[in-house]
């Protein structure tokens, strides 16, 4: 590949350290605003690395590869959250402007201070309790009529690091193997699950916020499969709720940048539909895909925004539903060409708009995902049905439903 | 700038020659096609080579340059329509895909010989006459009762090449005057304007052929300031028999790519609107750019999509109008950051999407364009006036209404 590329004079250069599909959407909606982006990327042929000229090899474990891509930024970002809090203290100390800043990520980090903290803020969570011995998750289980959900504290993600013992001897031993491999670790009661919802909301540095509307998110093996916006058969209460406890838990935590609120939807003692914080994530989120096609503002362009402390976007809806499906690495990987499987697609689906991220098959890789708006007469069900069948056939070249052209 | 990007293992690679802002969008709408795109740049500052890694530094006049960017690409394409015919040839003789062909081509840059294949498919052209001699100009004058639009047969852009001598004897004398410069001449008849209208169409390699809605194109000094889609205030018959003759010439000069049909709206002998063909683009065009905000499918993604001969998008709008206006530099370069003037046209209208091209200011030069979708309760005319403000306010840091915040 030839190398010759300059930034623009004098325009605004943010620091995104992360190679994946989060970042390379991030240099796709950075484009248009006239911005420059450098990356932080493990390797050239990285999602990201493929599609944006300024890409430093390196580590983000190693401090002196984060402090330089960093110098000269008038902003940096991640495209996760493992980046570790004292490097960013450490580039903060230096006068650069790092954002979210660590203060705020460390809720994002580690499950156990975040649930204190959502506590401390009136932010509804399940019981839940720090977990250092094999006593503590006895007692756990005991006051939860055995309704547990163990977790590692921090690391943990798409299913992994979360575990539900069926018994409390089972819960002291998966304690015991997990504390012997020196996992910090935390539990919470298992709640009755009515719908997994995420509240997608931005903030910048100075204070101005902007909610997205409340998607329901479908997962299965605790993978995102399905995104749905607005999140249909909810009630209006639980939705308003949802987008309101989004602007408190960003207000509160002085969140920069795009915040996903994950959240359960449960159903309370009395029986009415309540909901509860499960998960943050502080930057764009899979669950906020289908903003690109189906919102004024993307949380990609408006993660941009907000970091660099410049006024966000109109987050209104552009069609009724939007719905995003993932498409993600099947068993096998067919054989026909992607190329072939897209053009499929495309000629059954003249309004699939596909995002592939320029990854190669594994199973159950996140390698692109497909949005769809909803036209006129079709029900939110057909939409759905559709979305999913596109992102299928991108990874089985197969129609569930005996479509045949 | 640091370089480490390697292309996706197996993505299709369309080459794009020119460096401007329509090849820099493309290669933004090709990232989540998940294609990689490679690009023939003047300089590594360049408005696409500022955001794409694989990049060429070269000379689209020179043939060796040419071929090297083009080998190994699944289709070459273009920004602009300046790359002589003949080192087209030459690739396709190699081997090379390259789309638009030069046969379609020739009708973009030769607007005699589009003119002449207008007539012969039975599109609607103005009488016009080639120009080599001043008798020829003078004949000319008479026919038309003065009526003359003088313009060179190739290169004229942006209201440059084109002339309306006020009397015979003047008309002579430029003629005389471009004829000594080489300059292949042509004359048509200047119509009655009523309004200029683009009527924007894809087409792939196998035939499948697909129309965005019509829309007025308003003109200043030459330069598009504004395209409304779809063209307000214009009859039902006449944007219908537009879209149709964008049809007719996309398949009979077997365009491929995306083709922008630049009509004049006038008033025939029975005092009946009727449109006539002003020119033809074979890419991407500014009275295309609403497409990336107003439609299914942007004009961008189409191109790319047409140019590999794969499924075309949907092209139905999102909103009821949608209105792009120019960001075209203003006399002086106002003493405010680029960065500042953004803000505050986001600040004023949250739902005005502003694409930059990362060039430095010009008087006239074409610095970006905003896109803003009419919302409920807005008028078309409330719509237009926003967008021009936003525009304005981008190159002059100043209200013309006279809004304060």
């Amino acid at each position: 590949m030839s190398r010759a590329s300059a930034h623009a004079l004098g325009a605004p250069l943010v620091t995104i350290i992360g190679d994946g599909q989060l970042a390379r959407m991030m240099h796709q909606a950075g484009i248009e605003l006239g911005l420059t982006t450098r990356v932080l990327a493990g390797a050239a042929d990285s999602s990201t690395a493929q599609v944006t000229p300024d890409v430093v090899l390196g580590d983000y474990t190693n401090r002196d590869h984060v402090e330089e891509v960093s110098r000269g930024s008038d902003a940096v970002t991640f495209d996760h959250e493992h980046v570790p809090n004292e490097f960013l203290e450490a580039l903060i100390a230096e006068g650069i402007n790092v954002q979210p800043q660590p203060k705020a990520l460390v809720n994002a980090q580690d499950k156990l201070v975040m649930r204190k903290r959502m506590r401390e803020i009136g932010a509804p969570v399940p019981p839940f309790m720090e977990i250092t011995s094999m006593d503590e998750i006895r007692e756990f289980f005991d006051i939860t009529g055995g309704n547990v959900c163990l977790k590692t504290r921090r690391g943990g993600y798409d299913g992994k690091g979360v575990w539900f013992p069926a018994t409390a001897d089972d819960a002291a031993e998966l304690v015991a193997d997990l504390l012997e491999q020196g996992l910090p670790l935390m539990a919470e009661k298992k709640v009755q699950l009515v719908r997994e919802l995420s509240a997608m909301v931005a903030r910048t540095p100075s204070g101005e916020v902007r909610t997205w509307p409340v998607v329901e998110s479908v997962q299965e093996d605790g993978i995102c499969v399905e995104a749905v916006a607005p999140a249909p058969d909810t009630s209006a209460s639980i939705l308003t709720a949802a987008e309101e406890l989004a602007r408190v838990v960003v207000s509160e935590l002085e969140v920069t940048g795009v915040l996903a609120v994950e959240l359960f939807e449960t159903v309370d003692e009395a029986g009415q539909p309540e909901i509860i914080v499960n998960e943050l994530a502080m930057r764009p989120h899979n669950t906020g895909h289908w903003t690109q096609d189906g919102c004024v503002t993307s949380q990609f362009e408006q993660h941009l925004r907000a970091v660099l402390d410049r006024p966000l976007g109109d987050t209104s809806p552009i069609g009724p539903t939007t719905v995003m499906a993932n498409v993600l690495g099947a068993d096998n990987d067919p054989n026909m060409a992607m190329r072939r499987r897209m053009d499929e697609v495309w000629r059954r689906y003249p309004n699939a708009k596909i995002h592939m991220y320029g990854k190669e098959w594994r199973p159950r890789r996140k390698m692109g995902h497909v949005n769809m708006v909803r036209t006129e007469g079709q029900s939110v069900d057909e939409l759905r049905t559709a979305a999913r069948e596109a992102a299928n056939y991108l990874v089985t070249a197969q129609w569930t439903d005996g479509y045949t052209g």
